[in-house]
């Protein structure tokens, strides 16, 4: 009857730069700023990758978190983790390595696994630093 | 005329178990894992209450938060506080102690005193640990 | 095609104090309790803006974070900052300093501005204690 | 045999203002910047006590954190808490309203309590914002 | 010749009860309150350990973080996660439950594998709840 | 008379990589495993810098915040923010990018600024995760 969101957290640590080589470096510093720097900088990144249905009447579990924390690690901390977002891993090779678009990323990532484990993917949270962080809910605008 | 959510947030320390005595160790295990522990474990709990109204132009309030801080010890925080929550607590008897079936009973019990004090519940976030969370909008689906 | 939502927080330190003239002693006492003390008190306020939007196919950014913090600090903080946000604030005099008539006002602040450097607004959450915050979506009612 | 710290947080919220009367507005300018703001500002505050001795074979306890807790509320939450620093603290009376005084302060104030509820005072830490604290050994100069 | 402080956080959840049967209830209500609740309470621990050293030439390192993380893993967290206190974990049974006591048992299991480590164990921090915390520094009396 | 201890937090956010060209691979990932990624990883840092000293009694302070902040932004965070520790930063050139040398490095380049400024300087802490951190007492062994 009930909806119930049920939410878990995971972290990753990366490098990353934001920088267009079709541009030039001044128009790369105006936009990206010191984001733009050549050798790198990198963040401590928390995901929190939310869930959403009804709790089953045998375990009071709307997805368990075992098998989401599970998917989680295995399709996106263990490609991004301790890696370079630029180079090392595929799903954003030819995107700009915005928070933006990661989160667009992991979405497609993680929808399908996610039902086959019985639940049905809401929202990812990706926290870069405690100043920001950007929230997805599949591209629908919810507010 | 304009929409204000104001949330109040209160703590409690519980014991619980997930665990079903219809089901074999193993399939105890299988499914909750080290939460089917016999001898009970637990959490710091944190439990986050959101109530909406238009600001009251004599006070700036939507609710006053001393009586909303009130009702949510009296009602659920004194409840559970300290307690295990499979055992003590009337209003989780007879369902599994999971985090999703809390924040479904906790907005049946809030619901009615936060109108009599003048707001309207309109969401309950409940923290288990650093890494979980569960939200409920009252069965809502938000997103 | 898809939106997603970034939010930028930004702090400020203010003192204030809930009391109306029009009320005996008495009555704000029992209204605003401790808030009332005539010699004010404080807190270390922290607000997240929220913008939504597509992200730019050039930079991968839904707005740039570098003109969002610039916003913020110009028109939020650097009015409120170290202030008193009952004698100080220019677009709080003649309201009740609480949070929630500060988030409202703050939104009106920033909507043009955020358009105009490429946003939509889309929330305001002001955070005063580890105990309580306020969210504004505009006047929406969004759950 | 065994000396083990303990440590209980308590929270208040306060305004203050850095300013010396027999000084000028650019000194005071100069020197406090935007804390000297005649209508003050002010902070959350919390305060972490930690005693020290050696756990009581009966019940664990260097000390009772119940008595610990009621200890600090009474005789240092309470006389600060939605107050103004600089007018209604009494133990503040002739002193500027830094971390650093305040903290003096409250060792003097604590230290005998403490002793008499079976304990002995080893260190306040004062936390003012996110961004800076103070901490005090009773004047011992520890590293 | 310098020497450096690392520290590693690891965390655990458990059931806990303080509690004497060779007290009457009224004794135990007195001295330790909710916490004698004989159905159980828990939390969530962090734990916090310390080793000094010298970094090593080759490395930069006073131990290997990976190990340090094994030893908590393998000799705290694995024998208190998800377990009760008083019943379930052999180093602290004939013992009340109290952080304090905890610390200084996790201080006598950890300091032998950290030598063989490499590195030298100088403190332990156990949190119990965001307001309160236990430190041990092998029993010395450090300030 | 009194010694008291007052904290300043700054954060940056940086890439590195830990891995010895004079090791082989093995021996790289043996010791160093995902942090000896060839592309580069990164973190959000935070850097406390501890100063101690007798409060000034025209000002109450230990030492000027204002200073201390601008003392720590221009000789650690502006040469490490954005940036690859391992290539851009002159003072950990020919060092493993490690923690403990970070700190020890800055030890050596704050101590004297901050004497100028007034105060002493007592504890570096560098925090690289949420579960580990380094702490430097300028080459003390303080417990």
């Amino acid at each position: 009857m009930e909806t119930v969101y049920i939410t878990r957290r995971e972290t990753f640590n990366a490098a990353h730069r934001l920088h267009r080589d079709d541009w030039s470096e001044e128009q790369n510093e105006e936009v990206f700023g010191k984001c733009a720097n050549k050798n790198w900088h990198g963040h401590n990144f928390s995901i929190y990758v939310t869930v959403k249905g009804k709790p089953h009447p045998d375990t009071g579990f709307v997805i368990n978190l075992k098998d989401l924390s599970r998917i989680i690690k295995e399709l996106v901390v263990e490609p991004m983790d301790h890696r370079n977002l630029n180079i090392d891993v595929p799903f954003m090779k030819g995107l700009m390595a915005s928070t933006e678009n990661i989160v667009v990323q992991v979405w497609e990532i993680l929808k399908e696994p996610v039902r086959e484990a019985g639940g049905e993917l809401a929202k990812i949270k990706l926290v870069e630093t405690e100043n920001n962080y950007v929230e997805y809910y599949g591209g629908k605008e919810v507010y």
